[in-house]
């Protein structure tokens, strides 16, 4: 098992899924991954150099930006693969253009920073159809059975992407009905469905309420056809999210479940 | 203004990441980004390849793994920067064994996701200190006077980082006070305090409710002052989030505030 550092001069999240990423197609490579980010000074990316030296067969993915960090980290001897020497030249080729190497440039609050807060915001309020007068201002609605994702949904598509996203449980009360309710029906074109295989609704709620009614599979089953109708009767696009991560499932909806 | 293409058989979240994060160190180039996730098949990269063409000086980003479906993209003519292309072949010479290229092994859930949904969940129920109860259970307890952002670090703690990151609203009373509260001291060594400058937090409450006492800056920088003393007298360490987006507020905190 090697180690595997991930050195950035800020959050470190992008080098850190660019290591993830890359590292997948190598998928006998066994390896443990550490983040040294914040390393902003060429005397923090010593440090780091001499951490990683201290490793037995070490490999380094960075993002550093300052030239002079990158050399100092070089020098712990371990391979570095950095994400701008690697492909800052073939984007300067492309634009006819030298990069201007340094730090800050993505630093403190993105332009978009607030417009995500505000979504959080907006999400939060809005969980759980606390205040249906809400599902107006929302740039999309997520309708689905109790437990079927949509509140971690709803929330990485805010934090995300920015997007005021709403959720609005259908409760067995909704799905008695042969109509959504008035509130959905008024936002129809922004709604869309989630949906879980039964066994896999039926395993999530086992874990929340072990052996109730609740979490039976045939419970689970009939909700899940009672919503499948209803988004059928209003033609609401619905997404299986089975097999899917909560990234994946907002990269789905972001772009109109394609 | 010309237009960036991130294209994915993905949900593009790292090769958008990749792309913003490159493109900033040409600080002069403006630029508008079109998200392309889900290629993935040859079919859809040559659709993606024709769009592309469509669209005078495109740059395009990618991180298409299955090579047939790289060449489709690169035969509509604009300059293609591949992460893998570029990242591949050096961590193939550091690690000695050739990658295995194609889709799929980053897809479906991740083995940490689970955790992330707990966490996520956890977060959700122990947010704004409804149940001081689970302060206990959580890996990290965020304290801090209202809006100075603990809600959404919390969130992100969770969703990116799988921790169950619980937060707790320093009330008047408990600034009134000159202990913190009793169900803090109890998770003392996972406590962390949050703080903004005086004039963002009056700004942040402004907008929600304004020409407020509550959004006064007198009052602001009263309960921060006082929140300062009491995190002070107990040794807590505290993050100012001032220029900080939550990503990094994050980040900081998962590193131990370094």
């Amino acid at each position: 098992m090697r180690v595997v550092y991930c050195v950035s001069d800020h959050t470190g999240v992008t080098v850190e899924a660019v290591a993830k990423s890359v590292l997948s197609q190598f998928p006998d490579f066994e390896f443990s991954r550490i983040a040294l980010p914040f390393v902003d000074s060429v005397g923090k990316a010593r440090d780091a150099a001499s951490r990683i030296a201290a490793t037995p067969d070490a490999l380094v993915f960075s993002s550093l930006t300052d030239p002079a960090a990158r050399a100092a980290l070089r020098e712990g001897g371990a391979p570095v693969l950095d994400v701008f020497e690697q492909l800052a030249p073939a984007v300067e080729a492309a634009l006819g253009r030298a990069a201007v190497p340094g730090p800050g440039h993505t630093h403190g609050m993105a332009p978009d920073y607030e417009a995500r807060m505000d979504a959080v915001n907006f999400s939060l309020a809005a969980d759980d159809g606390l205040q249906p007068g809400r599902l107006a201002q929302a740039d999309l609605v997520l309708a689905g059975v109790s437990r079927v994702g949509k509140t971690p949904t709803a929330l990485y598509l805010a934090l995300q992407y920015g997007l005021a996203a709403a959720n609005y449980p259908l409760t067995p009360e909704d799905l008695a009905r042969d109509r959504l309710p008035g509130c959905l029906i008024e936002i129809l074109p922004r709604l869309r469905g989630l949906t879980l295989a039964p066994e896999r609704l039926a395993a999530i709620r086992e874990v929340r309420y072990p052996g109730s009614r609740y979490a039976s599979p045939g419970q689970c089953r009939t909700e899940l056809d009672a919503a499948a109708a209803l988004f059928a009767r209003h033609g609401v696009p619905v997404l299986d999210a089975t097999r899917m991560s909560v990234e994946e499932i907002a990269a789905r909806l972001r772009h109109g479940l394609k």
